[in-house]
């Protein structure tokens, strides 16, 4: 019994960045019941990407073990809006926004979850019975001197930028969804770990054992170096056509790629220690790159589609036509595709550039480039490809 | 036009710590109709002393100039108690107590203020409706750097002391009332002052215009150094006897007797500085000290009652008997009469202390003591007798 524990104690640590506690957590897989998973979600933005998934994979581990995820869309907040209502950007949501949200987010996290063993819950639910009076109760449990530990709130408050009061109220409200759910477990990225604790606090107030609170790091976008976000244009949406997650995938950099492995892949750990030993012995990282770019498209799509988007891109680069190591440049700011390839030395100069669009010897990941007076976006990378040997993976911030 | 403003803010200003601001009330004056002039009142202590009588004669003077007084009765805050549920001594009130509360205040109240232009009103009524959305909307309105600039919570945040974050609520709903009910005019305690201007803050968010905020002083209790208050025991209770009420007001010093005049006598100005000059010409304070004591009970009781009230005392002390200057004692904690009359150098000893009480030679404010072995309570003031001719004036802190 506790060996099993243990075994699946080692598999939900895999990718985890902190557990508060590891002994609540034991203790509650020994009661041997069906634990509620809690992760709660933004209902104004449902439009996920990759890093978005790599909390919704834990939440799979949980529910093959036979636990219940509940994922609970915050629409009370979102139909507050911004309560100043100074900021124009974000108007309140109907109660129409927030269905058709919650549709567009089912249909996506069922590419991972099981929708059997998934609870959605609307925290308006709830928070609409609790009045001013217990908006008043539940703040009392908690001082303005803890609140401002919180990492933004120390640092806006030492830099005397002001928080707005209601501010403050946020987490607790998050705590207290926790109360109303009797969550076992909430997951959350690092940046949730403060609202996450004052779940267990209030838990705890309310005569509750508290939840487990499981964080998850922050996955890192195509760059490399900053966290996926859509805003930043270093993401892969789970929409996005196989094709294009095909190229993406493969233009991230070997290391990013274990990463990635670690946080996106279903595959045992001890498969993906396999993987890195091969690598180590010689084989072409691409290749594993080219596993974890069709694990991924078979999830969002389908393994047709994934053999598919490999055939495609072996197609477009003429296999064996590309080195195995291209070189990387990174440029900043968008850029006509003329002078970027003058800067990275693929043409001599903006009307060679020209001249080669025009005779159809650019390529962009493989696709022929029609339109010389293009103008390549800030966010992407790609590799560059002018005639037939001259290759460059270009990153543009 | 514009005299007669000028003469009527004078008279408004008489007794006044501050206002928020004058021009503000200048042009409200002008708009020459009934304003509403707010008194938020706490639902649990319905017990009134002169101490809280002075922002009522405030009122009462709105009252003659023909505008409208509203007594807030702050029972949604009383209802929830204390929300910690940590204080066992602040139970929430239900909804009778808070009724028969009322009805105890009013009967005190209405000893100053005219009935048929006082509204009296519940915040439950407003605040009920608020809902927890609406709390989020109002504390949106604040941050904390501001709120945390109020004395109190500056000094509890800055000695690490526990501000609970429901506490940052507490302001904003009482500037919330004064929203909902339009005030014009809100008075209150010099310590009332931060709250106040919340009230005008609001209501510029919610495009009215401010109220008036119009602080008054603490009343100096009978110890002529603290602000009267029930738990100091340096009050007089608004139903206590008017022998009790003669006797403490007889007991004050001179000087806090002019502070009194302004704070709580009805006199109009000009009357009060002729008594000042009586007494520079050599009259016998005691005299002007009796027109006050008079003029108090007849207002809490009557005429009749007044007249018979100083009829007693002057019968007590035996006229003529009482010197003119007794000397003034101050002790510390509660003591035996013997060793009180020891102390003071009333007796040379307890054992002739004890034995003058026997004797019926010890008094206590004209009042003959029964019992040697009486012990003073802190927080009084009287005047101690022995035999014929030997006076002292003792306060216990």
């Amino acid at each position: 019994m506790t060996q099993s524990i243990e075994a699946i104690i080692t598999e939900l640590k895999r990718g985890v960045e902190d557990i508060y506690s590891e002994a609540d957590l034991v203790e509650k897989l020994k009661e041997n019941r069906p634990l509620k998973i809690k992760l709660g979600a933004d209902p104004t933005a449902p439009d996920i990407h990759l890093g978005h998934t790599v909390v919704f994979n834990k939440l799979r581990q949980f529910q093959q073990l036979g636990h219940e995820v509940i994922f609970l869309i915050g629409d009370f907040t979102g139909m507050v809006g911004d309560p100043s209502g100074k900021n124009s950007t974000r108007p309140p949501l109907t109660r129409e926004d927030v269905l058709r949200n919650a549709e567009t987010y089912k249909q996506q996290i069922f590419k991972i979850l099981d929708p059997q063993k998934t609870r959605v819950v609307f925290n308006s639910e709830w928070l609409g019975e609790l009045g001013a009076e217990g908006m008043i109760r539940l703040a009392s449990n908690y001082t303005v001197a803890r609140m401002l530990e919180r990492d933004d709130f120390k640092k806006r408050f030492g830099n005397n930028q002001p928080i707005a009061i209601h501010e403050f109220m946020y987490p607790l409200l998050q705590g207290y969804d926790s109360v109303a759910l009797e969550a076992d477990v909430e997951l959350g990225g690092t940046d949730q770990t403060f609202n996450l604790l004052i779940g267990r606090e209030l838990q705890k107030s309310a005569g509750q054992k508290p939840q487990v609170a499981m964080t998850l790091p922050l996955l890192v976008g195509l760059d490399g170096e900053k966290k996926m976000s859509k805003s930043l244009g270093n993401y892969i949406g789970v929409t996005e056509s196989p094709s294009e997650m095909f190229g993406k995938v493969m233009s991230i950099s070997d290391d990013l790629m274990w990463d990635w492995y670690n946080l996106l892949s279903f595959r045992p750990t001890t498969e993906i220690t396999q993987f890195k030993a091969e690598v180590e012995a010689g084989k072409n990282p691409r290749d594993i790159k080219i596993l974890l770019a069709k694990e991924i498209i078979a999830r969002f799509h389908s393994d047709a589609d994934a053999d598919a988007a490999e055939q495609e891109f072996i197609n477009r680069f003429q296999k064996g036509a590309m080195p195995d190591n291209i070189e990387e440049f990174t440029l900043e700011g968008e850029i006509g595709l003329a002078n970027l390839l003058k800067e990275v030395g693929l043409v001599a100069s903006t009307s060679e550039a020209i001249r080669s669009v025009k005779q159809g010897g650019v390529k962009i990941d493989g696709e022929k480039v029609e339109d010389s007076k293009l103008v390549v976006k800030s966010g992407t990378t790609a590799i560059y490809q002018v005639g037939k040997r001259k290759f460059a993976k270009v990153t543009i911030k």
